[in-house]
């Protein structure tokens, strides 16, 4: 299926009339970033970088799509041919995913002629914008989880393609599982699922849905607990399984007060083995209010995957330098007046700059190339597309161990659930 | 494609564990629906029926989801060969597209088997959620815009395919148009776009850009005036069309003060019909702060896709009722032990009661059928689906000039902004 309609009008109209002026061609550098992290966060977490690689790729314009844009008159016959042979022949070097950001790190730069290089606008920012959002929230959640693991299981509560995004960019955040078949099918996150209340209320009583679940599932499964009285079902599911039980879920009340009188149940039963795995409208700060209870594993859903609190990462796509003639005039920087936002046009580097002990101190960005990174400074940048071609795919299991490696690198104080400034501070080199 | 995983683990696992307890076939009722509506609103919009009847057309497992399904281990072969053959046979009933709501309104009542009920849970509480979020936040921004048209523009802000959804449950809110081409093939809603910053910052003068956009596009195009000096702007754009431009946009500064300095020099210029378009972070709040201001439409991005401070909208679906034996055994009511959740089971009718000048007043819930409607009461479950067949479809203008008549028959109340609590009362008959 063609990307290339999940796109704004606007990229076409431009692209028609910068053909018609002989702009289209110029050679432009494009890049993703934000002006500030969601307010009061301390950083944020690439995601979405393999997705957009993989839709770059089908980005195209079929016949379908071409009949349509002529129909409704957006293009005209110059552009829609141009549109038919469209792929992008450029490069794009970035972030790689997983990895930390803070105001103004490059995320992406672009750069092509205008017309192959604006068409993608729309949705980059897309992916970025909605991964990085679920990415920088599941972040959190599995800083204060420390080794408890965190799974995904908010694909009800957010549009059912989002949902198979979001459980991919929580993998990446350092979720260890999702409920979404889609997300393991798709891109390999490991899958887990029991059974939900109305398991419990089609049987003709609780013991009958556990014996029916065990059965088919094992031992090792997770009982659903609170249908009518914890008490009971967690006796019933002990005895059903001779206190082999896998795990029970606890899915409503006060939780730690639920939890610990769970713990001392299943105790007193001999199954000190069986684990409890909460859910119900958790976030960070309910999970970090759990930190003290006999706890297993926290099944997060809503606050996920509606970024809690921050559904969208901010991010902007900006022409940051162009040039104003043919393939070797030199590009020139670019960049709208702005009373309250800081625009610096040219192609950027960024690096993140350690100190003797390892930790980050600060994200460093100039214009230009910076070939020779001093100190402990650790370039930002890699190639992901040159020339047209993608080579910055990887597996998703490497951007989830480099968040794990890049956020360890930050100050204590960024992974305060509070409110506060961004955690390294961002230096522009050279700049006037 | 199929959207049969698009779908939470447990649900598969649930029919597979009944099939073998002999408890798959019951005849099961199902319901969609909220408990509240979001913190402070007064109404709520049902979104994404449309959708769901089409997912639902889709929702089949082929080839490779089903070795998926046994590769993981997620489902044993004889619940493999029933996924094989799946095609849901049931009924279904629901409020129509574009209906308004509130807590406890029965958004979908789903009949059949279990498992065959069971399994469309995920994907049709995605499709409701978010669609009936982002339409409920469309709705108050269309109401404080009156008769000026609103712009949906929010594609860069969220998934890429939550965005095409956005678009379309926007245009049932009540917008009149979008920026998302995919919107406009799929679904018909209209499209407009036309320019950029980074069009002006592309060429060697505003003038240039203006000359360009102007020259392929006509001169009823929208121009962007605020990349530089957005008087300056104004003056070439009206002087490089003999005062006929069709509008300008307003993306930045003190809209309403700058709107006004915009009219004010459009007239002086002689543009008396050029019209102007506001953009920038705009909700319903700054919507209402421009009630005032020269402004003849509105483009509202990030806080429509995001549902204005409410992302996702609560539903949740439910087992009702269930017969415990074969196909003639009646439907028992069943429902969860809860402490502070109100749940009914059985099967439910739902009525808007409207006074005698037509305004509403109730929302009237019962279990069982009520054939007879009295005084001015209004049926609101419609035929979806009979027997596995689609029978609710209809063109997605139907849904949007529902939603305005539904809307209109709201107590006054129900259209401030201010927070509030739900606009009419749910009143249940024949409770115990």
């Amino acid at each position: 299926m063609t990307t290339a309609l999940l796109t704004d009008m606007y990229e076409l109209t431009m692209v028609r009339a910068a053909r018609a002026a002989g702009t289209a061609e110029r050679r432009s550098v494009f890049e993703l970033f934000a002006r500030r992290l969601p307010d009061g966060r301390r950083y944020g977490v690439v995601a979405g970088v393999g997705r957009a690689l993989e839709a770059l790729e089908r980005f195209c314009f079929d016949d379908e799509a071409v009949d349509f844009l002529l129909g409704r008159g957006v293009v005209d016959e110059g552009t829609a041919e141009w549109l038919r042979g469209y792929r992008f022949t450029g490069d794009v070097w970035g972030y790689p995913e997983g990895e930390v950001y803070f105001p103004y790190s490059p995320l992406l730069v672009v750069e092509g002629t205008f017309a192959e290089a604006v068409v993608l606008e729309t949705l980059l920012l897309s992916i970025y914008n909605h991964d990085s959002a679920i990415a920088s929230a599941a972040s959190r959640m599995t800083v204060v989880a420390e080794d408890r693991p965190c799974i995904e299981m908010g694909s009800r509560r957010t549009h059912e393609r989002a949902a198979v995004a979001s459980a991919r960019a929580a993998y990446v955040g350092g979720f260890a599982s999702t409920s979404n078949l889609e997300a393991g099918r798709r891109w390999g996150v490991p899958t887990v699922g029991t059974a939900a209340h109305s398991f419990t209320l089609l049987h003709d009583s609780e013991r009958d849905a556990f014996a029916a679940q065990l059965g088919a599932l094992g031992e090792d499964t997770t009982l659903l607990v609170d249908t009518y009285d914890v008490e009971a079902a967690i006796r019933t599911g002990v005895e059903l399984t001779g206190g082999r039980l896998g795990a029970v879920r606890l899915d409503s009340g006060d939780l730690p007060l639920v939890a610990r009188r769970t713990r001392e149940l299943l105790d007193s039963l001999g199954a000190t083995r069986t684990k409890i795995v909460v859910t119900s409208d958790l976030d960070e700060w309910t999970i970090a209010a759990l930190a003290g209870a006999p706890v297993d594993g926290y099944g997060v859903g809503t606050s996920l995957v509606t970024g809690s609190g921050h559904p969208t990462s901010g991010f902007v796509y900006k022409l940051v330098a162009r040039s104003a003639g043919g393939p070797d005039t030199p590009l020139e920087p670019v960049a709208k007046k702005s009373q309250d936002k800081i625009s610096v046009g040219g192609r950027k580097y960024a690096l993140r700059r350690l100190d003797e002990q390892g930790v980050a101190e600060a994200e460093v960005i100039g214009v230009g190339r910076r070939s020779e990174a001093d100190r402990n400074d650790r370039q930002l940048l890699v190639p992901l597309v040159r020339e047209g071609e993608v080579v910055g795919a990887e597996p998703l299991a490497a951007a989830r161990e480099r968040h794990l490696r890049s956020r360890a690198e930050l100050p204590l104080d960024a992974l305060k659930m509070s409110r506060g400034e961004p955690a390294v501070e961002t230096i522009w080199e050279g700049r006037p």
